[in-house]
């Protein structure tokens, strides 16, 4: 049998001369540096107790949506994937029925970043060399099943092996951070870091939002029912996150709408949250306010602010009935920042203590205008190409449209954003691979020196992420 | 004399090597599959009849508006190449001298899918290898008009000679059928069929609209003033061009808008539109609604559903009012298929039995929500690159954007979507080329296996049309 | 030291074979062709009065806001670099150091077209091989400063250097062209043209625009408070222009809208203006009113009219309110031409003596719209990639996305849109390789003849230009 693809020491360099060999040689001073991550969705749970994952399918299909839903795109049903109902009705229990059935259905996954994880976690975690299918279903089940069972694959040998420096977990603003204060105990923090991401006491769609208010008032002793104690909540709640590491905060918003309002009609807004009494645009305008809120104590504190826009979150209406969100139903949708963010940077863009780090779903602003406003804007970076964009073709596209208008140097490296631990050695090699192929082929162009090339390729698979972070 | 490039063996494949290389081994497979064309718009007549084609000028410029706007881009006047006035006023009546007109132009066409199509055929049908222009434009003329004086060039010799397994032909609700009656006689139905296309009495901003509708409750018996009597009668037409092959109905819209009213709405909406008295809003909504109308159809028949959303037709007021439509001056517009279609999806999205093909001109939707769309949603899948993006930079970036994330499985394959009849094979062979580089650039990255990009290559130039369009 | 890739003889050809030498031995026949600049910003001061200029900041930083706006948005502050301020407030006043810091800072620009420009005249001009850095600031700044003392580099022997042989100027409508006048003098007129601008008496959003219009009508001696006088106005400028060479206009929009209203309302909406009581809304209609009449007179005189849509001009109030306009915070947004010039084109888009095209920073128009267009209407073109696009992968996009619907000869080949003298070589050999590197890849797969390439090279490079902008 010839090797597979997957394990190609070349795969995704340019195929053709000179480029290939100028990535091939770019890379082995990039391949092992240490992995930052500093935005990221990895259960903290994993790394405050240390106790070992269960099975193959709870760890590779269940938790991937990108997984759950191209098997549902090809009529596959999430109850024969094992996927639990809010009805209680029966769904798939045994986890290998649900393994057997992905692996038959693994041929669907050719071509996508999907399979390029799952093969590089099999092989490199597990010393898996051949491919999932109907044939090595059981097999490769059983091989992952007795590595489960050794501590090399306990959560925090996994940082260890994986030489993860840093990585960040991302909580909401009422979370206790107990996993965190168990990694504090160990001395752990700084290796693990929360984030701030305060969505559930700013974002007024949420059904819980008021009663989420309240209990925010009681946790930092503010009256947030005032608009200057729920920012002075905020403010300490920021404070309490960064005693766990925390140096940024998120912020997940349908739109990048920010509104800078006079003292009292922010007060009216609040009121009218507070009194359930708020509808959509009110909603709209409540989030858009908290962003330039968020801004002024990111001027004050130095946390680095991160925006994630452009989601239509759970439309399939069915779907989030029968089983709730995050499977698989949120799909991109155009994004507006240089209208969105005139507000918030029209009070507090130039300051020199802001970095705002925005994440975008509409590859059609990456030339038209990330990359002129990063490119202008002292407190702006461009995060990296982001969820159905971290993928190969999507770095590159992401890399053709910003680098030329935007530098090198506002882009803020690369994180994973991932729920998935074993992917994240994975999506960090695609990135860096990307990177020497697109300098391979910028130096095989005579576009860049190669000692440029060398800085940069460093740059962006390690120190940059450090920079735009703030992590000493 | 050396050989033209458009003849070259390895045109369109990627120069350099090993993805040409690929490509080269890829393509011999492929290339000689049936044609399989399930949407197109060449006139059953041809088939029916069986009767030899007119001029060379009637059959490669004047009923290809890809050829006569570039030409009229040029400042070249319809009436010189002989399109005819609604006013009656005089147009060039002499094929030939228009024809002239044409090859003197024909470096214009330099680097277009157009120049592609037409040297293809007059090669790959008249055995003509030289380049049409001044100097060879009567011996060209010549050429083809003793060619279609033959049998070999008889309509359904030319099926035979294409080696095309099936192809479409796209009827109106109202059309009674009668060349696809014939076909039935000759017992040629299920290699010809017919497409079900309801525009004539589901969109409302056709003048005719009343009295189509008329006609079509006396076509079908049903009273089409009673929202289900409308219903009924698509239901029974469906029914009929099922007879004659259909199996899918095709919808071309402005807007992929889709409603899903209650029946007193949609009654009301009805009435209006019978009264005459609907604006363009309220044609809007009765086109939004009778989408979602002919899913729930196609829910109950199994038959395919298409929707080619997002061109604006007819954008020069003073071409249409002096020769009509269809003369080169649609042009697209932004598309937006996830607002667009949630009604039609939460009604029905998750309906094993529905099919829905979505096409769009709008590229910039590929990525951020088509590939995103057809990878969770059971029920839909991508047509091909359609219209001016039906070329090889076309298939590349649709390619580029789609497969991450929607896999190759999700995408309905190749259709050519004309009514030129010589064209078809030209159109398909570039797709399979195209096709074939692609795998090659991503076998040669190590992106691939071989034996993947082989069953995908067939997939791809045959298969998957066939899957896509439920054709046993 | 090895070669800097900078002065590569190869760069920016394709890196792999054969596109490589294809484009290298297309290259030769291009490379020294006139300099055809048909619209730019250069000073017309520099060629009547042909003094020298002052210091190399002065010369390549200050007036650069692509070199100012990168810096800035590293943190670097515009009082650091010597932009004056409104309010009088001191900012660094030497030279020399405000090129240190520029210097030191120059790593920023890697991959930019900014470098890529100035990296070539500091040879091409200078001399200059070394990459400006920290350690070669000084020496840099010393040769750049002895070269400008040498009568080699006075404005008009740079025209001659460089092989100008047409260079358009840009004048507002109420410019006295009293440089023009001194270069009529000197029957420098035809190498040196202006062009009608009358942006400053057709946007009514600018705060002069009431006091505009009297001067415009004392001017001319028109009664511009009555339509037909204004237009008339117009009329006569655009004549006054044409006297010194202008053969264009040039219209600096926020959108492509167009309008075409009957006479009562157009002079209600003058009346308004005129007032000071318009709003908004009523400014973009007059500016779109004021489109289809500079088309009409195009119409009449032949003028080229060209529309620059899809800047959000000055988005940043505080640098705004600090320093004024462009200095680096005009961003772009999405544009409509098609129903932008809708009204227009209904009017005029078919009169043989109308020319327009069409500048666009929205790629996502370039293949669903502006090749659409421009390869249908016969008063169409698409104008170069403009302003953030100008760059190797702006112009690679470009050429994919408009050449397959536009074809190669509805486009208006380069200009280089710019105020910075010394860059324009540098841009037109940017576009001429890249013409080079595209027409490379298409001829090594096979999809256009090599003299067909090379034709089109030449046109591209040299003559579209000319052609476009009916320049005798």
């Amino acid at each position: 049998m010839t090797q597979p693809a997957h394990l190609h020491p070349d795969r995704l360099f340019p195929a053709s001369e000179p480029a290939q060999s100028i990535a091939r040689e770019l890379y082995p001073a990039v391949k092992d540096l240490p992995i930052v991550s500093p935005h990221g969705h990895t259960d903290p749970s994993w790394f405050a107790g240390n106790g070992r994952f269960s099975t193959p399918t709870a760890l590779f299909l269940t938790p991937d949506h990108y997984v759950l839903r191209m098997l549902r795109s090809r009529g596959i049903s999430y109850d024969a994937l094992g996927i639990p109902r809010k009805d209680g009705k029966p769904v798939e229990q045994d986890g290998r029925k649900a393994w057997r059935l992905f692996a038959e259905n693994y041929f669907l996954f050719a071509g996508t970043p999907s399979k390029t994880w799952i093969d590089h976690s099999l092989h490199a975690v597990f010393g898996i060399a051949e491919e999932l299918s109907a044939a090595t279903a059981d097999r490769i089940y059983d091989a992952i099943e007795a590595g489960l069972a050794t501590p090399d694959l306990l959560p925090r040998a996994i940082l260890d092996r994986f030489n993860v420096e840093v990585i960040a977990t991302t909580e909401f603003a009422l979370d206790p951070l107990v996993h965190h204060q168990k990694m504090e105990a160990d001395n752990y923090i700084g290796r693990v870091r929360t984030t701030y991401r305060p969505d559930d006491v700013t974002d007024p769609s949420r059904p819980a939002i008021v009663e989420n208010l309240k209990k925010f008032g009681e946790l930092t002793g503010e009256d947030i029912a005032k608009w200057d104690g729920l920012i002075n909540a905020h403010r300490k709640r920021r404070e309490y996150f960064r005693r766990f590491g925390a140096v940024a905060t998120d912020h997940g918003v349908p739109s990048a709408n920010t509104a800078d309002l006079p003292l009292v009609e922010k007060q009216a807004l609040l009121d009218k949250v507070l009194a359930g009494r708020h509808d959509a645009a009110d909603a709209e305008l409540f989030r858009a306010q908290m962003l330039t809120e968020m801004a002024l104590l990111s001027v004050e504190d130095g946390m680095v602010m991160q925006i994630h826009a452009g989601s239509r979150r759970n439309t399939d209406p069915l779907l989030f009935a029968e089983r709730g969100p995050d499977l698989g139903a949120d799909i991109p949708g155009p994004t507006d920042y240089v209208g969105g963010l005139r507000a918030l940077l029209s009070r507090c863009g130039n300051e020199p203590n802001l970095r705002l780090i925005m994440f975008v779903l509409d590859e059609t602003t990456y030339a038209r205008e990330l990359a002129p406003m990063a490119g202008y804007w002292p407190s702006l970076m461009i995060g990296p190409p982001w969820w159905f964009h971290d993928s190969p073709q999507g770095i590159r596209r992401y890399l053709d449209q910003v680098v030329e208008s935007a530098g090198f140097y506002n882009l803020a490296g690369f994180n994973d954003d991932t729920r998935a631990l074993l992917s994240i050695p994975a999506r960090h090699d695609v990135w860096r691979r990307e990177v020497c192929g697109f300098l391979g082929r910028w130096v095989g162009e005579n576009r860049l020196a190669r000692s440029t090339a060398e800085e940069i390729a460093r740059h962006l698979s390690y120190s940059a992420a450090k920079d735009a972070y703030r992590i000493k």
